[in-house]
């Protein structure tokens, strides 16, 4: 989806721009990419300065359009969050989001033409980790002349922004991670596995070598409801659908073996619209390197790897419904950069929209970003 | 597997026993069965007065085989709480315990042959219900000449407890629901459901009429996983596995889509114990009962179908960490069993095990159910 000849305006809007980077790129745990491709939006301005930038990451599953923007006006995934006058405010910051290195949104992934072979890399891309996302998005940073920056970031894009901060702590002045951690936990690890598995044992699947136009579209789909279902609070899904059926009597059991309950029903349709548009083995590959990723392998322990953190000032949020990110984990983590000596806030969110929280609850989280940028102003 | 000319004792131990009941069974959702037969195993005697019965239901998959006996040594799936001296004291207690009615130990169940046909019901076999459940496991009681019992089960278990103190209220002394519900919650019923997609996405499932030597081996291996990852705290997993990999450093891609966590290893070591013995069939049914059951069927409203439970006494106990039927959920119910003037105690267990806490938290489960019973001996 990275070829040169892409119009990438038409992949997910006109605001959408790409990058190739300098030569070939060597991964963090092995392996070369001979040619990188990194797509992103931007919002704002570069002041003359060049140092009122805000990287921001994404989550396993949005695309870099974070906002709308005048040359593309459909709402973005945190539009509630980026604009003028709002907390990622557009007329103060310059915003530039990435689409990770991995995904399949304009970026290098598993899905784009491996230029040694003229086919896609498919499984034979290398291993993705949380540094390569972070060391790619820094290169484009780097290209557009922004000299310092913060980076924020929830979930994957948490992590991301952790492992930036870690890898470019002289550049980056404000840290921000929201339902994320130093490193996932067992659980964590278990349900996003399970996904894997669920991809990888359907046959469509073929190996990881599936056509362009084919793919494990059930494996995914039956991997994205998993997924839907650990990123709310497990109370959210009693509250908004209970017991509800489709219908009533319940229906023989051939029927019964089908979609019944309403619950079923709105998860197959929201896992069906992800399923026709994100590739499946760009899903295996971001997943794996959410479970991969220790802030430990950074001088042998994670108190070792924060204190390599050179963001002045951080802020670590978390949900208490979250089952996937729990929120004992930020709290560590906070705890963990305070000993380290980094001005942290800690917010602890009380939702019932779990791991997804970030994306829904508006009041709780733009008081606490506002207060973040807003200090930053004043320093 | 219930064809009279089966030798029970060669497929779960030479303690089982199996009764067919009297004439056809016409189930609680609409369908009739033309003839059905439940397996089951007894602990202690009868006594002259027949009411010191006990009635144990288990949950979805394991047999009837709860404790250990003369006949039979292995240990059961509730060795700790069934036998002499024990909290289910087979001195003092005659103890029944059934495979459920459409499971696959012994007990009439998908994969038994329709005797109309000669052919496995598979799919034709009509819906089943947790009251299918009681008044089949009641028909079995009835025929050993139990007058008077009180009736013991947890998760599955508990739910078919309920249906039995409803239905047969004249007959229960005392009820024991552990780690259910009166209805199943919209969380559950997601993962259950989910469940369920797994085994049917499977081509082998072939709609549910798969040949008696094969069946969905992998959607039953998935659906399994994700059961068990449902069964324990969140916070078990990442207490008994953490982040532990099988290889370090990581393996490339196609290894790293395969077993690479610790937590993966158990997950399908487990799962793959449980795949070569559960019938696909018979786990649709039960699982999809469980879903399906509400003791608002009866009267209305919960309230008006607790109301119907004879039992003078009853211990409601849950588990804090359990996702799946939490908490507050057996509180509720031993709430609204207190309005509806039954005398009722409430435990709730503190454990790291999740919904599995009564098979392995024994220190925390026998005092509980000693209690119970002793103080039902001196009424």
């Amino acid at each position: 989806m990275s070829a040169p000849d892409l119009d990438l305006s038409q992949l997910r809007g006109r605001n959408l721009k790409a990058m190739t980077l300098p030569g070939p790129v060597t991964l963090y745990r092995g392996g070369v990419l001979p040619s990188v491709t990194i797509a992103y939006e931007t919002w704002g301005q570069l002041n003359k300065q060049q140092d009122n930038g805000i990287l921001l990451f994404t989550g396993l599953s949005p695309g870099a359009h974070a906002a709308s923007a005048p040359a593309d006006p459909s709402p973005g995934w945190w539009e509630y969050m980026v604009g003028p006058g709002k907390p990622l405010d557009t007329q103060r910051y310059y915003i530039i989001c990435v689409n990770s290195l991995g995904g399949c949104f304009g970026s290098t992934g598993p899905s784009s033409i491996n230029p040694l072979t003229g086919r896609a890399y498919g499984i034979s891309f290398p291993a993705i980790s949380m540094e390569d996302i972070a060391s790619t998005a820094h290169g484009v940073v780097t290209a557009l002349g922004v000299r310092r920056l913060s980076v924020v970031g929830a979930s994957l894009g948490g992590m991301a922004a952790l492992a930036y901060a870690i890898l470019y702590g002289e550049q980056v002045q404000g840290l921000v991670s929201i339902s994320a951690a130093a490193a996932a936990n067992g659980f964590a690890i278990a349900m996003r596995s399970l996904q894997r598995e669920l991809v990888t044992s359907d046959p469509e699947w073929q190996g990881g070598q599936y056509a362009a136009d084919a793919g494990p579209a059930l494996g995914m789909l039956l991997a994205r409801k998993l997924g839907l279902l650990s990123y709310r609070a497990t109370s959210d899904w009693d509250r908004r659908f209970g017991r509800q059926t489709l219908n009533d009597p319940p229906p023989p059991p051939v029927g019964g073996f089908g979609l019944e309950f309403q619950v079923q029903s709105y998860l197959d349709y929201n896992a069906r619209k992800f399923v026709g548009q994100f590739d499946a083995n760009s899903y295996l590959y971001l997943s794996r390197a959410m479970d991969l990723f220790n802030v430990a392998d950074h001088g042998g322990t994670q108190a070792a790897g924060l204190a390599r953190i050179g963001a002045r000032r951080s802020l670590i949020m978390g949900v208490d419904s979250d089952i996937l990110f729990p929120l004992e984990q930020q709290r560590d983590l906070a705890l963990q950069l305070g000993r380290a000596g980094k001005a942290t806030r800690f917010v602890a969110v009380n939702s019932q929209h779990g791991h997804d929280a970030f994306l829904v609850d508006e009041g709780q989280f733009v008081p606490a970003m506002t207060d973040f940028f807003a200090a930053a102003e004043r320093q």
